[in-house]
């Protein structure tokens, strides 16, 4: 099959990748859809030391098992289910696990892929598959609200005008009434403009340009070392910042502030499928024309070149079709 | 009077510094006995840029007002009572805030200090001196129940085996039935172990090296910039760390396991004085044998000598007493 293989090497398009073999209680499914997300750009450039075929967001259809069939979409997380902490509810933690295209599991630039069937969701009939692409990382914009208590009264600020924060933006707004988004690229913060959310375009990363302890909760979606600097900035004392970047490189960061204005910083990472789902079919998020580039899987080297373009939203590899 | 005053040039005693004039809504109070903490240390350094009469732990008798001829201890925020802040009911965040001894506000390092009535509590009549020195940093350490929702199966860590550890050690007790106290002092863990702690002494402050996701809620109390990295090994995914160092360093940090595992990390200052006054009332909280050294104002030196010694626990300054 083809696939896009991560090796020391580098990124590599493979036309007759072997077919995976699916483990116990696994199942095939064929990818339709697979997007790039910024941690694929970070593992591509060694970060956690992944090799296998890369990718983590996908639409399907399985091939076997209940959903055979049917279009499908599939939690990354591959847990054990028996450890203690499985058990303690909080399995997408089992120390055991497995993540697809990210951690010793093969991922979805493939045209197959082996994943868990109890990992797998059924995408509802009005869900597109461009819609249905972006459940993974809705998914984790609802994590915020498993995480933070937040009130319709409660001032939110978006740091990142990327993908994430566009979902984010969108899951907080409907809590809270006033969203303010920082972002450092006029063309994506007009997005959320059209939606009425205040927008600030920041002229540089430093801190001191920010308003200070202005905001009760501010989730990071920056991708950068940058933003928890700024986020501890624009929280008020005993506010919440959200980090919802995984940065790679250690960085330097006094954390007096966070004792002396009794900061919470909470890392935050994937959510629940379910309630993704249901905000896409219910059109309570809109992600229609967030997809600004499609690729095939041959096309790797100009689609991850897209994906760090900046006016870039969501770059996406067309690898199947419905019909069989 | 005499007083200890902090100015570019360090420490100084000084045997006839002006008394204080009250300010509006202010009372003297004639120091008792003063402790030296660790941010009295960090202040020396430079930390903050502090200039005037430096202490912030005190018991003493308030020469007017409500409490006049009374022993008081006084918290340590002054702040506003009117801003936004204030109103939502963060004083200690007011933003227009002095700190005694810490910031802008001279200190308890004297024979008399100028304090906000509102800010003064009288000490219960079974509270000794000696006792009563020790409400600010107990009152710090039931902020950590205000602040994290513990329950008694809860696994508690403690980094740092100082009297900040100690307090809280006792506070959390309180709730959790299982205390782990990680150090670096043989001596002083000794007196963890009495109370019936588990005590663990740490050969360096290299994480790999302590249990990994072992625990629901680790309290920093190290004091150091080694500490944070320690607290996020030890917890487990989705738990607690509550920092409570002010650490004046920026540092290196990498933030990756703080989004991974979703840790919560909160900072925690400043607390609730009639809770600790109370615990010290009841007997819930032992501070009993916790002064090892005892100076008066004019041994600045060998004072701030032994805070810095590890085998101290708590340097005091007897200033005056009882009697007229
Ligand atoms: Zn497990
Ligand atoms: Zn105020």
């Amino acid at each position: 099959m083809e696939a896009i293989l991560l090796d020391p090497g580098g990124l590599h398009y493979q036309s007759s990748h072997p077919e995976p073999t699916p483990a116990e209680g696994e199942v095939l499914v064929r990818v339709l859809q697979a997007g790039i997300c910024e941690t694929d750009l970070q593992l591509a450039q060694g970060y956690m030391g992944f090799r296998g075929v890369l990718g983590h967001e996908f639409v399907g259809i399985a091939q076997t098992g209940t959903h055979a069939g049917r279009r499908v979409v599939g939690e990354i997380n591959c847990n054990c289910r028996v450890c203690p902490t499985c058990r303690a509810g909080r399995p997408t933690h089992c120390p055991r696990r497995t993540v697809i295209g990210i951690d010793r599991h093969d991922g979805v630039f493939a045209q197959t892929v082996a994943i868990p069937e109890h990992n797998l969701h059924a995408v509802p009939e009005n869900v597109t598959d461009d819609q249905a692409l972006f459940t993974e990382p809705l998914a984790a914009a609802f994590e915020i609200l498993e995480q933070v208590a937040i009130t319709s009264a409660d001032q939110i600020a978006i740091l990142g005008d990327g993908r994430l924060g566009y979902l984010a933006a969108q899951v907080l707004s409907s809590v809270a009434d006033r969203i303010t988004v920082f972002g450092k690229h006029g063309v994506k913060l007009l997005r959320f403009g059209h939606r009425g959310y205040e927008v600030v375009q920041i002229p540089s990363t430093d801190p001191a340009e920010l308003p200070r302890h202005k905001f009760d909760v501010v989730v990071d979606c920056s991708g950068s070392t940058t933003g928890l600097p700024m986020a501890i900035h624009l929280v008020r004392p005993r506010g919440t910042v959200v980090l919802k970047t995984t940065v790679a490189d250690p960085h330097q960061l006094s954390l007096a502030s966070i004792v002396i204005d009794e900061i919470c910083v909470v890392g935050s990472r994937c959510g629940p499928f379910a309630k993704a789902l249901d905000a896409l079919a219910s059109g309570e998020v809109d992600v229609d024309g967030l997809i600004t580039d499609r690729y095939s899987l041959d096309q790797v080297k100009p689609a991850f070149a897209a994906a760090v373009n900046p006016n870039s939203f969501k770059v996406v590899f067309d690898v199947g079709s419905l019909s069989p």
